[in-house]
């Protein structure tokens, strides 16, 4: 598995993984309507650098890295990563965040933050704790999941 | 004091007011070399609603009041608040408060969350716990004060 820089011709391989994950509405706090031009403007905006995992030759997973906030909180980063649905459980996304650290280092960033991980995407959290991330925030019944109704979010952070 | 929604008319007014706390850095992680009319884009954005509080027609302060997220996270709202720098410490930004939440609740919102209070900002910090926020969150080092060096952020949150 090879993890570069997205381009522009990899619009629809990105598409056919992020718009099933955002129908869903189960993980991602994002419009579940939005239309697939939107689901790519905000997963490949100008605001943000996006990269795909690849694997002969067939995108497997994307993830995007920004600033989380600006001026001073610019030094702190923001990722989202998504897998596709075929390939979830051998770690693309584990590779993914850990190219996403290593890359951040380099930019200069001091530190990662997720600013909205749903508290039963179990899987998630414990892959972030296992990848040196910890929950320093709880937002009580801060999203409401399709089927579980109210549920907690976290707020995850580390250092870099 | 009048609360009122913010009309195009008002930029001026306010851009009195966020465009020298935007310069400080002190308070918001925004960049503080935006232009005023990036600020008024930010501030008076399509996604926010925008108020001004009016006293014997001139503006003393302004908040804008957003969805902090969307799709499952819809339900939390997200504001911000400054007072003009002559005018502080006399209670707007509390009635501003108050009044965001009164008009956070009419328009369906379960609860508020501010993402990102710096540790510094302690009369925030008592103004918004006096008002029934608790910190949530705790973001080590997240922000970089001009002259503070880095130091905490904290995420606030009360149901409505």
């Amino acid at each position: 598995m090879t993890i570069r820089r997205a381009e522009a011709s990899d619009a629809a391989g990105i598409a056919a993984i992020i718009v099933p994950t955002i129908r869903e509405g189960a993980t991602y706090a994002l419009d579940p309507d939005m239309s697939e031009a939107e689901a790519l403007a905000y997963w490949m905006g100008a605001d943000k650098e996006t990269f795909v995992a690849e694997e002969d030759g067939a995108i497997v997973g994307t993830y995007y890295l920004r600033p989380n906030q600006a001026g001073g909180g610019r030094h702190v980063c923001n990722c989202g990563y998504m897998t596709r649905a075929s390939a979830t459980g051998r770690g693309i996304a584990r590779q993914m965040c850990e190219h996403s650290m290593e890359h951040a280092r380099a930019q200069g960033y001091r530190a990662m933050q997720f600013n909205f991980v749903v508290s039963t995407n179990e899987r998630a959290v414990r892959l972030w704790q296992s990848l040196g991330f910890t929950i320093v925030g709880r937002l009580p019944l801060a999203f409401r999941h399709p089927s579980a109704g109210y549920v907690d979010a976290f707020v995850m952070y580390r250092h870099l």
